[in-house]
């Protein structure tokens, strides 16, 4: 059906985008040609639900060309409308007819699908030209938040809008909802701080978010002695059966470890060394998408649970919605790999990050870049499908970044890839392929 | 944390209320003791978010037992009010008190936490008791649609309030948006008709849905032509790399058949068996859960594009939320096991069915019941896990039903389990366990 | 290595083969050309280790052309001898020098491979052409097992030698290796009767096993009553960790059921009807595989345990090994899908099958026909992979068959597919994709 | 059937032995009581299958019990004979008697089936007492393999008798058998050296492998350049339709590096660092089973391709059969996680390692050591199944050596669980559960 079709386009132009070999160069800059040239973004009110769509114009004189959506188009336009035809490669059209206001437009599309073709509808928009960005002084944000949202939503309101380059320093509360003074301030289940509106991210670029201060900001934190159920053979769930007791553990930072508050009989000496991560970052799903719960995950991010979300590290995530709306939750005092026990060692953080943008490109899944290691994440609802996202994610990046041949990659997959599970509590296990970035550099100096 | 611990009790209580064992003698006859005896259901307001809990109070003249969303306590009464301390298993406890005023209450419950025990906070709460339902003359009620929902939402307005053993004559669009008429009415994605109000039913009930009628009511379909990834094998993704155009069905019910309707070369003379199915029957997931996308299933029912979903079967779902919130959606004219294309034979469809509500027990997952069969899904994230959960679900519904013991599901899953694949185009994989009834019939007699 | 590589052809020209298209009319006909031209089954020692190779040879006058194990070559010929160097595209070579002899030939090739050009090394062989089989009267063989085997071996000596269109009346023992008068024979796992050697059948062709009778030849079979791990999510793991009593059942012919000898309370009055199927039908790997136990199964069949293996029923396999080597037994009275207690009704069987051979062409895995329903089997270490399998098989077969396109593979899928889970309870589980012959009978007719 | 219950009785004292609870202080003492009394492990000969099992005695003057097989008895027993009659939990029995020659015993077991009473049959079988192992000198052998055998069978004659203690060094061909030399020995699929024969090695004991040196013995390896199939979603799967082809690597040990030997286009800089590792390290599975092709893997070993079995690293494999039988091969240069190329840097190897035995407990899996870490494999035909495994290993692991409660095993797992994917190039998929020693420490020190 054309709704679909259309879905489906703007996922594969999602993908398109993602591999990034045509949209390299392009960036910022205004595209070559007369004043409506360029990228511009949609959104629609397509029958009710609000919805982003791209279109990209080349204006020579009177003529317009291009495409919307995906959809080719040849067109005219005067000093200040437009008016084209776009086909589907399905046998059906958009007629396009809009007022221009500077790097604005607002107007009416005429829907025709081919199953229908006695049916048209008429889809209001507005559109915004992608322009260039200023980046300006970045600047330092001060957020205490007082609302945490439980949905990764692009309808909460923004609670800060910033620039690329600019840094936010804040608080989360834990997984169940309690503060760093004990208070609890919201139901459980991954409580968000957030969401933060950033300026000039559109649908089609990356948001980078790079962790500058990751920090306990108390001394406490709760888990639990239950083994979630993928880690459960038919044998260890007899033996676990009676498992699902919190667990109360004392967070020491001068000795940089954690131990249980009142330890069982063999775990008296027993201690884990404090690593905090952040178990969410995440950018909100498109538009048209049912908000996730904050338990959830995609290519958007979300409850990951990697427990190399660490100060220094840096996330990389594929813009959705206009500003991104990028919401921070969920920290781990310490987590083994996969959050076996359901909840880590769950305690509220003090975090500061910059965010920036990379303009009209983006990955198919998160990225998380260390000081070591450039790392793809597969996150699916078996490890078997993690496994394939996970390969899959980074061969994209090799191909794009480095223009490495299906070969090439093969035989550096073969002889670097470093894979760990990343997930194994929620409904997307998920797992991380990482790449020693001494590897890497062989790539640069081979592209001289 | 004691917020997942309240989650997880919750979890709990709806696990041990699809057993069924302790419950089915109660029913919905007022329990005995003194007036405020009984099951209630509680509305709460938990730090901004809606909740609903359990609580079952017994009551001896001036002395209250019971439990508070699974947490035993012991309290007082007087005429108008009640005031108790529940405690969890975890240390932590909650304090109610609130006014009575015949079958509703209204008040507070002040949490502690045994984590954060000098951070008491207050929820407010109404509730209401679960009465005997008094079965009138059954309606029928003719509802046309002029709205449909992308999300299975507790939070959308019922369309219309009906009563178990009602009858709803409607239609639904088709899964693209497009009605009986060839307008579209909505974007795609499974948009559905309801959600319907089910007088009676609440959280830890089944709601039972019994297609009288499934009738196409226009004369086409729209499919594709390409294979989702959980069929591909690397060998059929590469020969299938250039599918997803859509495809035209011409749909004749006087002959009974589905044909192309500009067939390729080898498909002259094919055709496939009109058999109409709904892919979606939901029922709204809990107040405190991020509503999911129609093309989202879960142990609520939704998407699950189960094609012995026709007129004549019968399909049992938990209860989540009082009323139930029932949608019903995504018609397919006809459709391989599993939905094979991502797309079916996409359809508008003429329904009708009959509601009816099976008071303080319910399924682990979607069960549906022919005149042949007796069936029980699984849905999880790959289809190894869909087929435990399909098999637990069975071995529930024969435990709890027939009073099974373990050794004797064996036997019968061993000698009469029939599997099928239900599902492999959407995020949850289904698979399906069917009894043949002939076998059931033996318990019955057993049971004698 | 080239030693893999070697592998690795051998492999790519089975499925080569297993598309059939460019073989299909070539069958058993002698190739045009001179004398030596045709199809040759190569039987080599390789360093110590047997082999079968493929090789293809075109004589004109005194000059030879063809491809030895899918490696092109060029070279000469003589009255008695033929000469040639055949290169792999790894840049490696065999240089074969044999003497010939009617349709036979022996000689030596010598191996030289990229990685070691300095090491040539001499694999000695013999080889067959493949001659047209000429088809006499079909014989009928009755045959008494007195040894069984517990592997799908080509090393075990034939037990009978037959012909295409023959017919063979035998019995086989339980999959605990007791006959039909209660004797224990062997040791259990599935021992088989067989292997029955089939003139004319080689690697590349596909054996026809078409079963005339399978009927019961005692009153009672042996299960249990425990559920394998496949079957089990952690909730049901802990209800049945008690399971694993033997079961024994009571056979009735008379009435077509079979029912618990000393039924559990609620089974007194339980009964499943009478189904006999053969739980291993195989023919042997190749020579240069471990032979597999009679509890595995594959690409050659062996123990899929799939119950519409039935009296009626013709069973499609690849032969591996000249003779192909085929193995019956693991006989069910009846079973329920997957045979999901690990052991279903295992009992003796009498068995009567017809043979025959396809030339030229393979299927990549097990397919079964029925009366109704042609039907692939996918095998593999997960339910998700036998999904995979099974949906490549089937499209395998509609695309060699019926010249379907991807295209119109996925249009019958999506709207006629019918997916069964057919194994679940040994390493491999099966998925059985199934269409009705209703269906296929349509592009016979769009083939005219 | 009893035929299989004996060989799942078997396994499940298998898995009791694994838990080694009770059976950690017998070791290899002979136990108290009469000269008979001790544990016993019995050769027999099941109707043409050679088998072990296991009999306990406790001789008190002339009456003995104790159980064979895992089912008890009562009996007598004379100077130089035994006779008893022990029952298993079906309603079957085996009637034993036998001549004892000091730690030695022959004679003959009756077996009757419950299912088939009337049909007893005689086992023949020797037995051998398990003895107290006096550790003399440890010898270094040297050994040079002449030839290498293609499946990890009990039936090949071992090439070398060692006692505990004992270190040998020798070689090993790469995986497509060619030597260090350049010699072709033969046929590919990780041919081995060995079997090693050990002696005291019983059945229930754990073969430890220390390997105290693992260096290259040449300068080149072989790999390729294709993705195995566990690594490609649909769309990587259509990227790499190409691959396959050799890539031969130059070895440096000087530099420490591996590069290709003739690098593609950006690979002219890339190297990554030799790790030389065994890709195989098996003990024969049990002597009643078909002897795995020397690709697979179990819970014996075998192809397990995981990096970290490198020189310092000790191996814990279950002994199946007397003698254990040893076999080493498939040496990479390097190999990324999961060989995910299905060949790694596959080269000929200098090895040395010392064996000892653990007797009377063994691990339900692989379990591997190094510097640093204690880790536990899982191996399966999915990623998802392995993960379960390698859980289980661990949680059996840390109950069994340090008495650690169910919830104290997932309090520590939640913590410190640290998961890679070792395999993902063959049958089985692995998954390798790694703990950091510092963890373990506190064990130890809350044992004291």
């Amino acid at each position: 059906m054309r709704h679909r079709v259309l879905l489906s386009v703007l996922f594969a132009a999602t993908l398109a985008a993602a591999t990034g070999h045509a949209q390299d160069e392009q960036k910022k800059k205004p595209a070559a040609g007369g004043p409506l040239s360029g990228h511009w973004v949609v959104t629609a009110d397509y029958l009710g639900t609000p919805l982003n769509l791209g279109m990209d114009l080349d204006q020579q004189a009177d003529r317009l060309t291009g495409n919307f959506d995906g959809d080719k188009f040849e067109g005219s336009v005067s000093a200040t409308s437009v008016h084209f035809l776009a086909k589907d490669d399905q046998g059906g059209s958009e007629e396009i007819t809009a007022t221009v206001t500077g790097d604005s437009m607002s107007g009416n599309a005429i829907f025709i699908y081919s199953s229908t073709p006695s049916h048209p509808f008429t889809v209001p928009f507005t559109a915004k030209r992608v322009t260039e960005y200023h980046r300006g002084t970045p600047q330092r944000h001060e957020f205490t938040p007082t609302v945490f949202y439980r949905q990764f939503s692009p309808h909460n309101k923004p609670v800060l809008t910033v620039s690329p380059g600019d840094t936010i320093h804040t608080t989360t509360v834990d997984a169940g909802g309690t503060d760093e003074k004990g208070v609890s301030r919201v139901l459980g289940g991954n409580p968000e701080t957030g969401p933060f509106f950033v300026e000039s991210a559109q649908p089609g670029d990356t948001l980078v978010i790079h962790i500058t201060r990751l920090r306990l900001n108390r001394d406490w934190a709760v888990s639990d002695d239950a083994i979630v159920d993928r880690g459960l053979d038919s044998d260890l769930a007899v033996k676990m059966k009676d498992g699902g007791k919190q667990v109360l553990w004392h967070l020491d930072p001068a000795q940089g470890t954690a131990s249980p508050d009142k330890p069982a009989e063999h775990l008296t000496h027993y201690s884990v060394p404090l690593k905090p991560m952040l178990g969410c970052v995440a950018v909100a799903p498109g538009l048209s998408n049912a908000p996730p719960a904050t338990g959830d995950s995609g290519g958007w991010g979300g409850n990951m649970d990697f427990n190399e979300i660490i100060e220094g590290a840096t996330v990389y995530l594929p813009v959705r919605v206009p500003g991104a709306f990028l919401y921070v939750g969920d920290g781990h005092a310490a987590q083994g790999d996969g959050e076996l026990t359901g909840n880590a060692l769950e305690t509220s953080m003090d975090v500061e990050f910059t965010v920036d943008v990379i303009y009209r490109k983006h990955p198919p899944g998160p990225r998380v870049e260390s000081a070591t290691h450039m790392m793809a994440m597969g996150l699916d609802g078996s490890l078997d499908g993690a496994f394939r996202d996970a390969t899959s994610n980074m061969a994209d990046w090799l191909m794009s970044t480095y223009k490495l041949t299906p070969s090439e990659v093969a035989q550096v997959l073969g002889s670097a890839a470093e894979y760990k599970v990343s997930e194994v509590a929620d409904r997307n296990a998920g797992i991380v392929l990482k790449i020693n970035k001494d590897r890497l550099a062989a790539f640069t100096a081979s592209a001289k």
